[in-house]
């Protein structure tokens, strides 16, 4: 990683922070210098504005976790393997409500035109696609209906994550929603 | 219903409509007083401000779901029959993201110490459990996990109801939510 990239490496991983911490419209770009240490000059010379840095944001999240599930099948990783490190990943995210976007990403969308959301919501939908008819063509899941279960995956996560923001939930309502996706997909008990 | 009874659920009719446009945070008492076409003394004499009125919405729509399947229960309707009201609900509810309050949610928990979310989320709990419960007792609805499909129904419908104001959602989408829920309860399909 080149010095450029490791500033731009940064000033990301602060952004999400600020993001998180105070949604999207409250975070300035002075903020992010402030934060960062960087210079107005230094900082605009990486990004132009808070909606190019946000969108900057989105993009880590995404590719990460999307490239996660691909390395793993390409390493013919048993399904249910994967399974287990997402919905682990999954229950971690929901115990953490103030690492959460979700404020963020309403008023990103509110305030930009910004089409990255629909992008970023088919990527997920296609990730968990992937793992979903890999497992089945293990013989390692059931054969659900692939697009029901993605959408309960995906909902009932990004609801969980948002009411914990607006309530305190227990890790148990957590578990119980990673345990539901699991006995979909294998049958089992944890 | 008294005239002042009329009023004040003119008022919370007005409201709920311009928290759901506008979030929490955006909506004065003057708002109000230009879309009921009260005045000021007229409006306060009900509300004492954006907070209460916030309150009085959130227990309308909660009063009123739940009063729903209780006197159903009682009255012994079969519990797919009730199941089947509910799901439909819930859909029409998912098409028009519009109506949602979830921003508006967020934004009074933030800048209140209302309780109110707890209070409300437990009432959708108890409701949901109590249907679910009679369902078993009455032999139409499989032996689920009680906890865990609560979980599921109210996150999974929270979730599809946030994104549906982030991205744009096909009915399709909602529609698998509520036929997983159907099946994990009755085992059947649509």
């Amino acid at each position: 990683m080149t010095k450029g990239e490791k500033t731009r490496e940064n000033i990301i991983d602060a952004s999400y922070a600020l993001f998180s911490m105070k949604g999207f419209k409250q975070v300035t770009m002075k903020d992010v210098c402030e934060v960062t240490g960087m210079s107005r000059g230094g900082l605009y010379s990486h990004f132009s504005g808070t909606d190019q840095l946000f969108e900057a944001v989105l993009e880590k999240i995404t590719e990460k976790s999307a490239a996660d599930f691909q390395k793993e099948i390409e390493k013919e990783i048993p399904a249910a393997k994967i399974l287990e490190s997402a919905l682990h990943l999954m229950e971690e995210e929901m115990k953490h409500p103030k690492d959460s976007l979700s404020i963020a990403l309403y008023e990103f969308v509110e305030m930009t035109d910004s089409d990255i959301m629909e992008q970023l919501n088919r990527n997920a939908e296609e990730k968990w696609k992937k793992l979903i008819r890999y497992g089945i063509k293990r013989g390692e899941f059931r054969e659900v209906n692939v697009d029901e279960i993605v959408n309960v995956i995906l909902y009932s996560y990004q609801g969980a994550r948002m009411w914990s923001r607006i309530i305190s939930m227990k890790p148990k309502t957590f578990r119980s929603i990673t345990d539901h996706i699991r006995k979909q997909l294998t049958g089992g008990e944890r």
